[in-house]
């Protein structure tokens, strides 16, 4: 069969762990996409840089324009950050007729609604597989896999730079500060972290796959989303005393109608599989109404799993599969589906965190709060801290966990908490999964 | 768009489940195939049969032919089980020029080569996504999102009805006997589930998924296959005690370029997710040199899950998926990639068991024999039974565990154990998983 040819834009991390498959192996993409796959141009910014993967250097360029301009490139395999230049790159991709496969989805989440319709209209095809959970085929599990299904429910560990500290913390007994750095000497985090640790990354994706779930597209605001970049070792330690892991959880699922979503640090017990999930790894457990509880784990990112979830979509591409898919997917605004649980609705059992200065007051006045807003408590915690007899002023971590209260009680509350000369810093909240 | 007419063809378990989606909920498959899907003819071998789904009278009927000859189906969905008829309907539906989605594994493991092929011939398609792990989307992983991977290594629970006795067996302290009398009881194994219980279900299984990982076609009779039909509880208790859970598994992975096989009971690590696998769900752990480890599971069986990988299916014939899926699967013979590992040299570490009559000279014996095959003993567990001092008849089970030999090793040793006089019943084997 006549080959594809594929331009690159991009030739970082992702574009060159594709650009080493696609020269060092071409047997057996071709056997699978039963036709050679050619990569005709790679765009990047820096001529000059270094890279680890050989390409002949007639097929790199400095000129994105290059490769929207070649009439002989089908498919463009854009890989590039940010949501501003790669915006605008993609529609003069798909404006110039070429279906474009992307891992970007800061870029899908901020500006999808925009560039999936683009691409409907001019008949051209945007494939994602990699701009979710790296390794595992979720968004294919959406697409097609689950298509008898009203999925009820998904719930996933989708950063996989927040699980590896996390990991780091709990089995090393290292602080936040260390198990960052150390995700930053591998290569997991970037230099500038903050979408990772503060829950954005996982918020995006989980907008992305909520839309193909449920049809329902959400705004990152219209739901609670925090990260793991307020805990501290003693929250891991406290969580495990009482039998939990932390986990950094993006959730979205039917509640009475509503689709509640939220991305939140979450304690969960310690004998179920999502504790089990180690490092990089990530996980995503999908309920449908037909097929039940179904479980899917791989590596969330890095150089090679993301590279594995590319290739996917362009073997895809070349057979003509992702064509196909493209319009069947709830990509399209159009549809009424679920509406969003209001933020104030949500239910949840909590963790909280305070860090009392003043010992024999700070209980009463914290309980007073929560009482006054109906948040009932379930357990304290209170550990004897060293030198509490010999001073007034250390600091006490006192930890509560609540029964089921709305988000809504929680943040009133919390916002009174806050102002209690008693306290330290502000409290710390999880969620604890049911 | 136009609607894809299909006629299916047994209403079973099975059958039944898609019957019902379909008629339940037009709406979301209709959504995720663009199309509407109209249920037009459905062919049971019983008219009279009283059936959990309302159907119309009309379009029921007690002739295959009936379906076979309606040149408005396009797709038939083949839901009956057995491997002779099942095949010749399944010809016969090919040569009338309908792709065929089906849910028989036996099938396939048995006339797979005859019937794919005919069916590429003939410009057809065969979709079987419900043939192995019911609600995990195993088959898709396979033929696309792993496309760019070189399949290093894969194993999984495969057979729900096996895992639900072994869980049955080992959390509710149940015999053997009990526990398959309560899988009966549930209707998860069937009156006659000699093929679930000892391993060939679950090879049947193997065989198909390893063609489609590795282009190796095996034969079940190429590897070795045991089941869980000779375990009692007491093996149980001992790989509870050494740490372990006993699951039947199925591994197929290279070693040396070679593709090693076998499905058989197997003593895995506590603390590995795939001993946390429960009743009758299903899991694969699948490695490619690209994507690492991934790791799926859900349901293996039972009438929804199963129906919702049959829906898959019949949405991806629909869309028009599968017909350009099946010709790049490796599913026609033709290739050569690697050969199957000859069973003898199959390295693994083993678990025995010995139901020892005569305690003084057994544990003696036993060692001679193994020492003089070269298998060298890891640990020796021998408990003492109450009633040994009074009676030197009673039997004494003795346990152990090897270092790494050869399949051909042990089964040389086997044959010269199961000669002693000194032990009541042929010693028990098991995999040790490493
Ligand atoms: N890294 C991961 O594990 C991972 C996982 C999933 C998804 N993603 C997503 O994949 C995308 C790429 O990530 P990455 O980690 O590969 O990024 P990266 O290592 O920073 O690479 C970005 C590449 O894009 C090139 N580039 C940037 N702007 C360009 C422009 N205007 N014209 C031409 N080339 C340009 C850069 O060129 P130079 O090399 O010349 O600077 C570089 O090669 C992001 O959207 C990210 O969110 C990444
Ligand atoms: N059950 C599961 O959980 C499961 C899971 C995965 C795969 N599978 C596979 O799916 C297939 C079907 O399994 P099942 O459990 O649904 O079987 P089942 O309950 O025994 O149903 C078989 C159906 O086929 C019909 N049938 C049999 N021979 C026929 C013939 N010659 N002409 C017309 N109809 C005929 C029967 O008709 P009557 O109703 O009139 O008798 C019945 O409706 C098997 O290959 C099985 O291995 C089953």
């Amino acid at each position: 069969m006549t080959p594809l040819k594929i331009g690159m834009i991009g030739l970082g991390t992702v574009g060159g762990g594709v650009a080493k498959i696609l020269t060092q192996h071409p047997d057996r993409i071709e056997r699978r996409a039963q036709r050679p796959i050619v990569l005709q141009r790679v765009a990047v910014r820096d001529l000059t840089k270094k890279r680890d993967v050989d390409l002949p250097a007639e097929i790199l360029t400095d000129r994105v324009q290059d490769v929207i301009d070649d009439p002989e490139i089908d498919v463009a395999v854009q890989l590039i950050g940010g949501t501003g230049q790669a915006r605008e790159i993609m529609l003069a991709l798909l404006a110039a007729g070429k279906d474009v496969v992307t891992a970007n989805k800061a870029l899908l989440c901020e500006h999808g609604d925009e560039l999936f319709t683009r691409a409907r209209e001019l008949g051209r095809s945007i494939a994602f597989e990699a701009s979710v959970a790296g390794g595992i085929p979720i968004i294919a599990a959406f697409g097609s896999a689950l298509a008898g299904n009203q999925i009820t429910s998904l719930s996933g560990i989708l950063n996989g730079t927040s699980n590896f500290i996390l990991t780091e913390m709990a089995d090393k007994n290292q602080t936040y500060e260390q198990a960052l750095r150390r995700a930053q000497e591998l290569g997991y985090a970037e230099a500038d972290p903050a979408m990772d640790v503060d829950g954005t990354d996982a918020a995006q994706k989980l907008v992305l796959l909520s839309q193909l779930a449920f049809g329902v597209r959400a705004a990152v605001a219209e739901f609670p989303c925090s990260g793991i970049d307020t805990l501290t070792l003693e929250d891991l330690k406290c969580a495990a005393d009482l039998g939990y892991m932390v986990k950094l959880l993006a959730v979205a699922r039917l509640v009475d109608n509503l689709l509640e979503m939220h991305v939140s640090p979450t304690l969960v017990r310690n004998n179920l599989p999502m504790a089990d999930v180690q490092g990089v790894f990530n996980a995503v457990k999908v309920t449908g109404d037909v097929v039940g509880e179904t479980w899917f784990s791989g590596q969330g990112a890095g150089q090679l799993p993301t590279a594995s979830a590319v290739l996917a979509d362009i073997v895809d591409m070349a057979v003509g599969r992702s064509q196909l898919t493209f319009p069947t997917l709830d990509l399209f605004g159009g549809r009424t589906t679920f509406s969003v649980q209001p933020t104030d609705k949500i239910l949840s059992k909590f963790y909280l965190r305070f860090n009392a200065l003043d010992r024999p007051h700070v209980l009463a006045d914290i309980t007073d709060i929560l009482g006054r807003h109906e948040i009932s408590i379930a357990s304290v915690v209170q550990h004897e801290s060293p030198e509490v007899e010999s001073n007034n002023n250390s600091v006490v971590p006192v930890f509560i966990m609540t029964h089921r209260a709305t988000e809504g009680q929680m943040r009133a509350a919390e916002a009174e908490l806050n102002q209690l000369k008693s306290l330290q810093s502000p409290c710390i909240r999880m969620r604890v999964a049911e």
